[in-house]
C-alpha cells in the first residue's frame, strides 16, 4: 500500500518502500524478475550511464557508471537474485514485503535486497548534495550469485577488464553483520573446492570376502583420512574445513560386497592457501588408494583478502565510516561461504563486504529490522562521502 | 532329445536325463515350475507317501516319507529353485540342459538340480534292491532357498515338529565340493546377520560446520570401527567377517553438510558365536554414537555345527561313504553362505551338506560334468546303504 501511494504521488520511494518493491519481484536465481530494469531506470535518473545490461543463459547483469571527475574508481556490487521460498511457516508471503513488528519480512530482505535498497538510497542522497566529488562511481549487479555464478559477476569482472576499468575499491552489500549492524565486515573470503572420488573395488558374495575388494570399506578409510587432514597454514579467524557431502554405494542386497562407491566433499580454505596447495595436500592423502580411485576437482573458488596495509586503505575507510555511524569499529572476518567479492578482488582492487545482519538469511521468515536498514544506509553514505569527497 | 526318447519308451530316466528335465523347468525363486509335482510322482512310484505338498506365498514345499521299519530317521533335503539367468554369454540356453564337452550346462546344474537328480537316482537304486532296511526315509524339498527362505525349509522344519518327526540325520545336496567331487563337505554353516544403521546428524551450510553434525563423517568412523572389530572366538576353518554392504547419504548439493546417512552391513559368523553374542559386540561398538543412531538387526540366520563326537555319528558315516566312492576323505568346512541346513540342524539332528563342485554356481555357463554327477550319485547311494541297511 505504501509503495502504491508513493507511485501515485510520483515521489521517490524511501528505503523501506524500495526494499518492498524489490521483495515483491520474485527474483529466484537466475531470474531478476524485472528488478535490474527498475534499478537501471533509477540509476539513469541519478545521472548514471548504463554500460552493460545483458542477459546471458538466463542471467541478467547490469553495469552503471557515473563519472564525477578524474580520480579513483569505486563500485557498489551485489545481486538481486534470491534462494527459493514457499509459504510454509512464513508469517507473511515471502514475496509480499510486509512489515511486522518493525521488520520487513521477505525472501531476500537480508540477502541482499535490503543492501541494494540502502545502497540506492545512499546513492540518491550523495547525488542530491552539491559537493565537489572526484572519481567514478560504478554499480555492478547480477541475478546469479546464489546459483552457479558462471554467468554473473564473473562476466561483469571480465567486462570491466575488457573496458580497461580498474576498480580501486569495491563494496559488496552482502549481509555480514552478526549481532548489530556494522559489527562485522568481511575483508576476505575463504576459497572453496569440491572433490568427487569414484572408488572401484571388486564385487562378490559377502561369504567370500577374500575374493573381493569392498568399496564401502575403502570409503570408510578415505572419509576418515580426509576428515583428519591437518591444515597447518590456517591463521586466526580463517580456518579451513573439509566436509564430506555425500557417500553413495549403489547396493541394495545384503549378500553382495559392493564394488563401487562415490564420495563427494567440499573444502572451505583459508586465504593462507592457494587452491593448488589444497589440491596437492588432498591428492597426497588419496594416493594410498590410487589403484582403486578416479578423482576429479569441481567448482573451484579462489579466496581473496584485503589487508590493512594497502595504500589508500579502503579497509580503514570502511572502518571509519562504520565508526561514524555506530560508534564501534567492526570485527574483520573471512569466514562463511563464498561470495562474488572474489571476482572483483585483485592486487589493485580492494574488496570489502559490509551489510545487514545475516541471522535469518536463506531461512523461513527472513527479515530485516527497519532500524537496521537505516543504519546500513548511513554507513553506505559515509563510505561514499569518504571515498568521493575531494 | 534323450529325455523325449525315454518318455516314449516309458523307461525310467537316467540321472543325466533327470537333471536335464529339471533344468528345462525354469524354476526361478520362488517358482518350482512344476518340478515338485514331477518329483512327488517319482517318489510316490518308489513307495513314498506324500505328507505335505503345499503352496504358501508362492513358495512350494514337498515332504515325502517311506517307512521301512522302526529305526532312525534320515532325510535328503534340498531346493528346486534357481537364481535368475539371461542368455547373455551362455554357450547354450540356461534352461536347455544341453550337454557340451561331457558337461550338462544350465542354471541350477550345480546348485542344486544336479544334487536332486543324483539323490533321486540313488533313491531309485536303493528301493530297487531287496535289502532289509530299517528306519524311515524322508525327502524334504522347497522352491525358496535362493530367496528370503521365509516360507521354505523353515516351514518344512515346523511341519516336521508339528508331526512329531525328529530327524536323526539330514543330508543336504548343496554343491560343497571344491576341486573334485567329495573333497569337501559342510558339517556346519556360519551364521548370518544383517544390520541397518540410521545416522541422524544436523544439516547446515558447509561454511559453518561448527553448527552442524556431519552424518557422513560419523559414517566414516562407524565403517572404520565395524571393519576393525576383532572376532577372537573364531576357530580354524570358521572365520567371522563383517562386510559393509551399503552407505547412502541422500545429498546432491556440495554446500550442504548432510544430516542423514544409512549404513547396511552383513556379518557371517563362526559357529563359535551365537547371534546374541555377535549383536552385543556390534552394539557395544555403536554405543559411542548412540545419540545419533537408530539401529536394527535384520534377517538373522543361526549357525549350525555337526561335530564328530555325536553318537552314531552321521559325519563319520558320510566320510566313510565318500571314501568308498572316491578313495579320499573329505575336508570339513563351515565356510560359505548360509543354507537351509540351519533349519533342520538341532541337538538331535545331525546335518551334513554334500554335493557336486560349486565353482560355477550362480554364474554364466553353470554346469556339472556328467562324471561328477555319477560320482555324487554313488556317494549318496553309499550314504543310504550305510544308514538304512540293518
Amino acid at each position: 500500500m505504501a509503495q502504491h501511494l508513493a507511485s501515485i504521488a510520483n515521489l521517490p520511494l524511501n528505503t523501506v518502500e524500495k526494499l518492498q518493491k524489490l521483495i515483491q519481484a520474485p527474483s529466484v536465481t537466475p531470474s531478476d524478475a524485472g528488478t535490474l530494469s527498475w534499478l537501471a531506470t533509477r540509476l539513469h535518473e541519478l545521472g548514471f550511464e548504463i554500460l552493460l545490461h545483458e542477459e546471458v543463459h538466463g542471467v541478467k547483469n547490469l553495469v552503471a557508471k557515473r563519472c564525477f571527475s578524474t580520480g579513483p574508481n569505486f563500485a557498489f556490487a551485489g545481486h538481486v537474485d534470491v534462494v527459493p521460498a514457499n509459504d510454509k511457516g512464513w508469517l507473511a508471503s515471502p514475496f509480499s514485503g510486509d512489515v511486522i513488528d518493525g521488520c520487513i519480512i521477505g525472501r531476500g530482505a537480508a540477502d541482499m535486497k535490503g543492501g541494494i535498497a540502502a545502497m540506492l538510497s545512499a546513492t540518491e542522497q550523495m547525488c542530491a548534495h552539491d559537493f565537489q566529488y572526484q572519481g567514478t562511481f560504478y554499480w555492478l549487479l547480477t541475478s546469479d550469485e546464489e546459483g552457479e555464478a558462471e554467468y554473473g559477476s564473473k562476466r561483469i569482472a571480465q567486462f570491466l577488464t575488457e573496458q580497461n576499468i580498474a576498480l580501486d575499491a569495491c563494496l559488496v552489500g552482502e549481509p555480514t553483520s552478526d549481532k548489530t549492524v556494522g559489527d562485522t565486515i568481511k575483508n576476505g573470503r575463504r576459497g572453496a573446492l569440491s572433490g568427487r572420488v569414484q572408488i572401484n573395488g571388486k564385487a562378490g558374495h559377502v561369504a567370500y570376502p577374500e575374493n573381493t575388494v569392498n568399496a564401502a570399506h575403502i570409503a570408510g578409510e578415505i572419509v576418515a583420512a580426509l576428515t583428519q587432514l591437518v591444515w597447518w597454514k590456517d591463521e586466526a579467524g580463517s580456518k579451513t574445513h573439509l566436509q564430506v557431502t555425500g557417500i553413495t554405494v549403489p547396493n541394495i542386497v545384503d549378500n553382495l560386497v559392493p564394488s563401487e562407491c562415490e564420495i563427494t566433499f567440499n573444502i572451505r580454505y583459508s586465504h593462507a592457501y592457494r587452491s593448488h596447495a589444497v589440491c596437492e595436500l588432498v591428492e597426497s592423502v588419496l594416493e594410498k588408494w590410487q589403484n582403486h580411485l578416479a578423482f576429479v576437482w569441481e567448482r573451484p573458488c579462489e579466496p581473496y583478502y584485503t589487508g590493512a596495509n594497502e595504500q589508500n586503505c579502503f579497509l580503514s575507510l570502511t572502518e571509519k565510516a562504520i565508526y561514524q555511524a555506530t560508534g564501534q569499529y567492526p570485527t574483520l572476518s573471512t569466514s562463511g561461504g563464498t561470495s562474488d567479492g572474489r571476482f572483483f578482488a585483485s592486487s589493485c582492487t580492494q574488496v570489502i563486504e559490509c551489510g545487514v545482519r545475516n541471522h535469518t538469511i536463506h531461512q523461513v521468515n527472513e527479515h530485516v529490522p527497519i532500524c537496521d536498514l537505516q543504519m546500513i544506509e548511513e554507513i553506505y553514505l559515509n563510505v561514499l562521502k569518504e571515498f568521493f569527497v575531494a
